[in-house]
């Protein structure tokens, strides 16, 4: 598979690209199963569907990866927290945890097994997908993951979990630590299930200054990442924080790609890690509204990354729902294009 | 003034220090006067009551500078957009500027004069604060003014902006440059008003990608920060462009003080840009919370900073309405405790 001779900078013949939310609203195609699934969290629990919408932007775009398609939420709702999608307000934990009792309530072994659905559209998806084209398995950072269950919903300041953070650091490591150990189990679940790479996305690693992000994230994730790396040293790990562009000197630890965001100068990335890591990344989506955009963000990462082994070419961030499907297919055929060997 | 005189690296007698929104809702003696005003533009819009908040903080936490209090979106008010304050919701402009219609109908020098009452609360505050106190005035950067009138409210993807951003350059720029003339002549008539300080907030600074921030945002700071240098060198002009992390080598242009926020490790700014700015930040608002966090916060910072000059203790954005006054006080005589020459 191109995908995974790229994550461990073996000649491929050309640079391999995928996106992040590519199987997203922005495809007709993955409206008409979310509107048959009736809302976000059926969808995310029937294999079948699942695996259908994870495989459209194969077949219609041509990505070299396809990415399991799921919700970093269903972790913590097999937790034991119960989790809704309201309309225009992203998710909403109700009874976000409040206390040491709230904490002991968190089931781990047990949420592992709960999320069985996820592992039967891993089985499907692999039977059904092109045996050239990876399939991406993933799971939420612990730190993201602490912060929805702490915070209750999406927010601007993070200001409840950074409180917990500042005044009662053991809170935190506690629930850290219990929702690392889910994540060890679901990603090696997730592998013995047929995925053939992992990520794990840290979507809200920026909200952290550079001390707390190494104490409370960074952390975590690098001993998910040597957990799953010692057991199965095949699969690429690929990690992604986001936003931490300032951070980058300390970043260390036992795993394949590092997944550089946006908001990160990918020369900056490339002198920083490109020694250590595979870089995968990282044109701004919003480029994506205007072929001019696309052409000219494609030039500029070319440039630096070269047509040579060491680079999976992605968006920074996800696709936006607005984006023209021309413009997705645009990107990814002169990503192709340009990087031919 | 101590202030000014870290302002341009003088010797000092200890490092000076104040908080972003030190005039705010922490403070029980700010909302007995916003709840006199009624509403938060009616307290911004009459130079009394603005007059009375801004004094606050330096009497009761003793600060070293106050600044003015007042909302970067009297601009944009002020050049004809119908601003309000929604509770829960923050500012929200019920027509954002959708065509080029919406453009020319701006007001550039109208909009300066109408911003009399900033003028009149300037010229109360500095008759009586404390002569050794600095005065700092200030304005949103025109980045993210444009990003607030576009997007008529807070967003979390930018998404509205940044399209036209990518599909529509022209537009960004013909807004970019009649906000840039306004805030122009809106900070010259702050200083000839009588601040002794001015800044500019580029709170949205972190929207943007690197080649992005540089011709939409940085461009027009520098422009603004060069225009007042040039009539008023003895006035320090503090830029404050937030999360930009990874761009910190291009930084440049005549101004005295950057702004280092919490995520930009102190130690890089000061291996970046100490040579050319004095750097004023950065602890990390969260950290008031707790008296530990707070210590630990300060000696991090006084070990990289120094008890030397070319530094102004700040935090790395606003103070946030739900810490302990009592807590602000310890943070601010430990500034000036830990770093008596």
């Amino acid at each position: 598979m191109i995908f995974i001779d790229a994550c461990f900078r073996k000649k491929t013949p050309y640079t391999p690209v995928w996106m992040m939310r590519q199987a997203g609203r922005y495809l007709p195609e993955y409206m008409e199963v979310r509107n048959r699934a009736g809302d976000f969290l059926t969808l995310c629990k029937n294999p079948k569907m699942a695996c259908e919408v994870t495989l459209q932007p194969v077949d219609i775009l041509n990505v070299d990866a396809a990415i399991l398609f799921s919700d970093i939420l269903v972790v913590p709702l097999e937790m034991g927290m119960d989790l809704r999608f309201e309309k225009g307000e992203g998710p909403i934990f109700d009874h976000p945890l409040k206390n040491r009792e709230d904490l002991k309530a968190l089931k781990v072994e047990e949420a592992a097994l709960r999320l069985d659905y996820v592992y039967e559209a891993i089985k499907l998806i692999r039977e059904k997908l092109d045996r050239d084209k990876a399939l991406i398995g993933f799971c939420g950072a612990p730190w993201t993951l602490a912060t929805y269950m702490v915070e209750g919903r999406g927010t601007k300041t993070y200001s409840l979990v950074k409180k917990l953070l500042y005044t009662d650091p053991d809170f935190m490591h506690t629930l850290l630590r219990k929702v690392t150990e889910v994540l060890k189990l679901y990603l090696q679940k997730q592998i013995a299930s047929g995925v053939n790479a992992v990520m794990i996305f840290d979507s809200w690693a920026s909200a952290l200054e550079e001390s707390a992000y190494f104490e409370f994230s960074w952390k975590y994730m690098k001993e998910i990442s040597s957990f799953l790396k010692k057991r199965n040293p095949e699969i690429p790990i690929i990690l992604f924080p986001k936003g931490i562009s300032g951070y980058l000197d300390k970043i260390d630890g036992d795993f394949d790609v590092f997944g550089v965001d946006w908001s990160t100068p990918i020369k900056l990335a490339k002198d920083k890690l490109f020694d250590k890591y595979v870089l995968q990344g990282n044109m701004e989506p919003m480029r994506l509204y205007n072929k001019d955009a696309i052409k000219e963000g494609v030039e500029r990462i070319v440039e630096v990354m070269g047509k040579k082994e060491g680079h999976i070419f992605n968006l920074g961030h996800g696709i936006l729902p607005d984006v023209p499907v021309e413009n997705a297919k645009y990107f990814i055929d002169l990503v192709h294009e340009m990087t031919k060997r």
